[in-house]
């Protein structure tokens, strides 16, 4: 669906919420509603029409992105201050109606600061009332467009294990292993990694966020967890790998995270709850007495955020849909002593799901 | 002043304040009062004493790093989902006094959302108010361990200038440049850039935000803004350089921006309003009828966030005191043309200001 049909379909939904309008601050939101990839913005949908609010420093670009995405009837006022700010005054100067109309906000992207700034602006011209997350509920089915993108991130995320593969060695630094993923990502047009690279090597492999330190990678497991945003969309991957020879326990280990995440990855099908692809990767580690080493959930959503809706853990009824792309990931973690996560990135198809570029899991010893 | 100190003297500010206790959500705020790095965490400061609410992942992190800042009187609470309602449910279950108390929050770091959640879950047992930027303003005077670490940072971040000048050439894409300038400082043992790199070439110079693209570079301007994030403390710097051989109108541009932004910090000392700094660069463009492409403010305060108060913008009166550290980065911007932008890093001394890392700023031909 094009950037017209989603505002249009947003706004045909209003009226069943019982708003007026509703006022877009996320600016993932932002993006995806009117195609604006600027960092200061607030998008007013209304029936009659949307107007983008944003500052001096991005009219040039707010115009090309809007004309790019074919959105010739959103019109654009430029702030001088806050683009939020400008949106409430010239809500305050709509006509007056008989009675004050509804302005939906978006209740976990506005702060409460603002939300009282707005509310003074708007006393007795219009009241505000927290929307439903209508765009994120959205956002949660990607069309083909947005998949293709994703899958475009995958590839090039998935070329960065390569990069890493080459690189460890017992004695090299952790960062700079994370350096040369994060430089060859950037040459190859990314812009910019999905979030802070994790390159967890020895006892840190069991910190589940061990960003890359400059600790000397020694033997045993490296978690490598990475992703980069291309054209806006974000992949996320990671591979465990074993620098020098694994015992049989550490093997038995590998074995155990890898086969939950396969039973997960079986459990991906539209119609299956979120929980339920949770409870398939943990139920294999339980019977592996593993269990209270999985201290995460099995996944989550992603496309234009690293994290989005849903998630995919214990006792979430949250169905699955075609088109939906989450993360399959679980892990185990023994603290001070080693951890092993394996991730992929799957899309949901009509009769199960497709892994982005899968490939073949065993061991990699180095 | 170490983390102790910095705490009691926030405790010792409360009641002046009439608050009983006071909710630290924003986390470089957080980081400056317990030394806590990690992504999830509610800070509770009361008279009694404090405590740090965080989850499972950063268990070993929080009990390490307060460890690390001396903090053996601040308590520890393992929140199972959010840390901040954790806060909230703490709060709830104390002894019942006679009237409810009064619980600070920050009011720009905290969602509207999650404002409702605590109240909704402190009703009748204490009431939530907006406290003063407390920590904001303590933050803006650094001491000195403060400001030999953001010194690190910036010579750190001055380094990298050396990079882009080698890579910088015809036809050598802008992200390529930035992205040596990244590989190099992940090696040196950065965290990260503290902002997107800016490498803004030709035509794109004139464009403040101009973030390195798959643009190649032609002749002209190009401006390149970057900065590193070392042991938390944050750098900034801006060097433009001209790619083939400059016309005297180029030179004449680059000229006024410099003497704009020497007058600028000729003003930086203790007792200037912050207005007056950023008078002193835009009077200088005013004289060579430029100040009409000095679209932005001339500076802002850094340390552990790119961004902190003062902002050194028309008629800003906040007065500058020893200790406090900000950039000075006038610039004059023609559209569709070019743009240069010259910044450091200063701090305020008793006398004067300090430039960390100066360098001849004679314009660089490449």
């Amino acid at each position: 669906m094009d950037h017209a049909g989603r505002l249009r379909r947003l706004q045909a939904s209003l009226s069943g919420h019982k708003l007026d309008s509703l006022l877009i601050t996320h600016l993932p939101n932002v993006r995806y509603l009117c195609g604006f990839t600027g960092s200061a913005a607030a998008l007013l949908v209304a029936d009659r029409g949307s107007i983008l609010f944003t500052d001096g420093r991005h009219r040039t670009q707010a115009k090309e992105e809007m004309k790019r995405a074919h959105l010739n009837n959103v019109s654009m006022v430029i702030a001088r201050q806050s683009p939020l700010l400008a949106a409430a005054e010239w809500l305050a100067a709509q006509r007056r109606r008989s009675t004050p109309a509804w302005v939906g906000i978006e209740p976990e992207s506005i702060t409460a600061g603002m939300r009282d700034r707005l509310a003074s602006v708007l006393k007795g011209k219009a009241r505000l009332r927290f929307a439903p997350p209508l765009v994120e509920r959205a956002r949660m089915v990607k069309d083909a467009a947005e998949v293709l993108r994703i899958r475009r991130a995958v590839e090039l995320g998935a070329s960065l294990f390569q990069v890493a593969r080459n690189k460890i060695r017992p004695g090299v630094c952790e960062v700079e292993v994370a350096a040369a993923m994060e430089y060859e990502a950037r040459c190859a047009g990314a812009e910019g990694m999905s979030f802070p690279t994790i390159l967890a090597s020895g006892t840190r492999s069991a910190m589940v966020h061990g960003r890359a330190t400059g600790a000397r990678i020694p033997r045993g497991f490296v978690v490598c967890d990475f992703g980069v945003i291309l054209a806006g969309y974000c992949s996320d991957r990671t591979r465990t790998v074993h620098v020098g020879r694994p015992s049989a326990e550490a093997r038995g280990l590998y074995e155990a995270v890898l086969e939950a995440q396969q039973a997960a990855i079986s459990a991906v099908r539209p119609g299956a709850a979120a929980g339920e692809v949770d409870g398939a990767a943990r139920r294999v580690l339980r019977q592996r007495k593993l269990a209270r080493y999985f201290t995460h959930s099995t996944g989550h959503g992603l496309g234009l955020e690293i994290h989005e809706a849903p998630r995919l853990s214990e006792g979430q009824s949250q169905r699955l849909e075609p088109g939906t792309v989450v993360t399959i990931e679980p892990g185990a973690y023994v603290p001070g002593k080693w951890g092993v996560r394996i991730e992929d990135v799957v899309v949901v198809t009509p009769s199960g799901c497709e892994v982005l570029m899968p490939t073949d899991k065993e061991l990699v010893v180095i």
